[in-house]
């Protein structure tokens, strides 16, 4: 038995906002930012395990100082336990009802929580000697059930149907494995697309994206309407028809306003329209799907939990389910969105970009597509080439396609020198020579 | 001109789970706290501001960090165009890009934001030399307005709507003012109904609530129908026929089990059944309720925003809406949540209780009453004798009735020795020999 004897958390800053990287209609000026979680143990040969909540900058000392506040959940605790009963240790600590109250299930406290399962995820995963993707593939379909808490979501999604979708997707595991190495996942790139570009660079990315291969690009809009048009045009002229364009307006709109601009850009062929309003609004969502229809309406980056995604399905508030690596309580509540989207019929494609959330929630895409949908027809996780090299592991993206990770672990962990040097504000990179440089 | 100079936070706990007051099916031990914020300014005879965030305990020391993640908004700030323009003071917090990510507009961040908001309108009303339900009343439609942002809010709510409501009830305003300082304002009562109480407990606690006057008490259920049945039956007993008595169940069910627990209780009479499931779940309160029609359904107090409310509003998902002083971004949403409801034709029914909820939410539904719906009737504020004492104006709750607050202000402050001696955890009733007597 070993025990967890240190819980170290990082307020680590990229100062992103320098050069308009991330730019979009609702955020002018991201820095992007983790606040980043090392859980060691009192073995000296462990391995430690690595989490981060995603933030885009201010406020990331408070959300590293929520997953401080979970010391007294972890501290002392022994590993193997924990490790054994995921879905116990989720419980644990979703269930404490002072910290609930915070909340609940939402916001600060909860994507805290998210760290530290996912930590404890790595963790597991790199004892295992497996990819987190691996990891979870391996598994039983009553091992993974039993990650999930199925309160709130009997109404749609029951253990027997978890179950069900999980021991039917068994049949052509092994195969599906066999592709996934041989010819990797799609990916769709946001990288030509930031609203603070101009169409001259918009032209060459998304020129530089279709010799690349990819499928689809993104293009942020919601900020003006006669640049979106233009935009939209120069885009569709440098990419042709057969690349997919997906907009992107980053919550910017209320229902009528939505559907208004959408209906001005539906021309240029949209392969989807990306958070319109609020991400809350699940009535909203369905109310501007209905009227845009057939094009898809996609959101998820910004959903609080489970029973959000769970009220989406069931009243066709998106079309495509966009899941985020550190949004939500961590790979186990991710897990059971997986399910919820099986059941409901709807593709997953995944939000990444920011700092690590591509190393991160790839894992989550191969394993669904391994051993729950079992599809990747239409489904691309989203690729922004930004802060790659920062990770250990950082993604293998090359002929429009996710490669799949290969080290142990989950795909959180930072390199130790970036750690320091990205320190907020401590690190070199934030010192005033450096930082107004 | 004055600046803001000040800007304190306070971890405050209350060591109520010794006693088992709070207790409830999801909260069985509750330390009743306030993450407390004092706003100061350069003048020494001005006033200070007071706000908090209610919490029950771990996680308090996260809010209080929150709240101080906001100095850079406040402080050295111009006191009087941010007290002038409250609409624009509250948007530039909420919309702040890089806080908002850690929401949005949700949680731990968007509680800090309210407990800032709430700290100014103190130090507004304090100014005005009126309390903060007078202040409120006292504002032309136009500017009450101009509080509230709107944005996710147009489909069900416009200004010109929320201007046509409070221009309707400027008739008889007067008149409203006088009757609510003559008659006061309704109260129910939560004392009798905790779950760790014993029946005897709760019949003679229902037993004075009665002789005292209130008309409803509330009942905590949803961790054993057993006991929920012979408790329903010794309160009805108590109380007679004439006596409402409502449920809570504190989001313990799902939807299938909350409609066949009520059904098991309904023969005594419910009120209201107030949180059956999750509270983030718009779609199954509306199949609830619909299930166990004409019963009411009750919620709020953990609705995280003006998007949630508004949604529940559309679904018929609630059918009395319990506002909460310090669950969402303070005075300017609660003031967007009561035109809400009154533009749906539904009544409030705020949630208090916890420490200061009551002696701050009786300010809105006092401000409703004389200035937005102009209506009392089957409205009731909660009550519970908790904690009282450590405000510099207790509420006054007697004869059934809250009695309008007199002192300028909004009803935040707390007395500056309980906020030495109850400080977590240098403060006196916190040291080893006296929180474990």
């Amino acid at each position: 038995m070993s025990r967890i004897t240190g819980m170290k958390t990082i307020d680590v800053r990229f100062p992103t906002s320098k050069h308009l990287d991330g730019s979009d209609a609702m955020n002018p000026d991201p820095d992007y930012s983790a606040a980043y979680l090392i859980l060691s143990t009192d073995d000296p040969n462990d391995f430690a395990g690595h989490g981060f909540v995603f933030t885009i900058g201010r406020g990331n000392d408070v959300q590293a100082a929520a997953i401080e506040a979970l010391a007294s959940f972890v501290l002392d605790r022994e590993v193997e336990p924990m490790l054994a009963n995921m879905g116990q240790t989720w419980r644990e600590l979703v269930h404490d009802s002072q910290l609930r109250w915070l909340g609940p299930e939402k916001g600060v406290m909860h994507m805290a929580i998210g760290a530290v399962i996912n930590a404890l995820w790595d963790l597991k995963a790199k004892r295992a000697g497996l990819p987190l993707w691996e990891l979870l593939a391996s598994m039983s379909p009553e091992e993974i059930v039993e990650l999930i808490d199925f309160r709130y979501l009997s109404d749609a999604l029951t253990p027997q149907n978890a179950l069900e979708i999980l021991r039917s997707a068994e049949d052509g595991k092994a195969k599906r494995r066999e592709q996934l190495l041989a010819q990797g996942y799609p990916a769709y790139t946001t990288t030509p697309g930031w609203l603070g570009y101009s169409d001259e660079k918009l032209s060459r990315l998304a020129a530089e994206a279709v010799e690349q291969g990819f499928k689809q690009i993104k293009l942020k809009v919601g900020a003006n309407l006669d640049d979106d048009i233009r935009r939209m045009r120069t885009a569709r002229a440098v990419v042709g028809p057969d690349i997919k364009i997906a907009i992107d307006a980053n919550q910017r709109w209320d229902v009528d306003q939505a559907v208004a601009w959408v209906k001005k850009l539906e021309e240029f062929d949209i392969a989807w329209v990306e958070e319109p309003t609020s991400p809350d609004d699940v009535l909203a969502h369905a109310a501007i799907a209905k009227a845009i229809s057939p094009i898809p309406v996609a959101t998820g980056e910004h959903c609080q939990n489970r029973v959000l995604f769970k009220q989406f399905l069931q009243a066709d508030g998106l079309q495509v389910l966009q899941l985020d690596a550190s949004r939500v309580a961590g790979v186990n509540e991710n897990v059971a969105i997986l399910l919820l989207a099986a059941k409901f019929g709807v593709r997953v494609c995944p939000h990444a970009g920011g700092v690590g959330l591509c190393e991160a929630v790839q894992h989550l895409s191969m394993f669904d597509f391994v051993a729950v949908s079992g599809d990747r027809e239409e489904r691309f996780i989203e690729f922004v080439d930004h802060l790659h090299e920062h990770f250990v592991e950082p993604i293998n993206v090359h002929s429009g396609m996710y490669w799949p990770p290969q080290l142990p672990g989950a795909g959180y962990e930072i390199l130790p020198e970036t750690l320091v040097d990205y320190e907020f504000s401590s690190g070199k990179i934030w010192q005033p020579e450096v930082v107004e440089a």
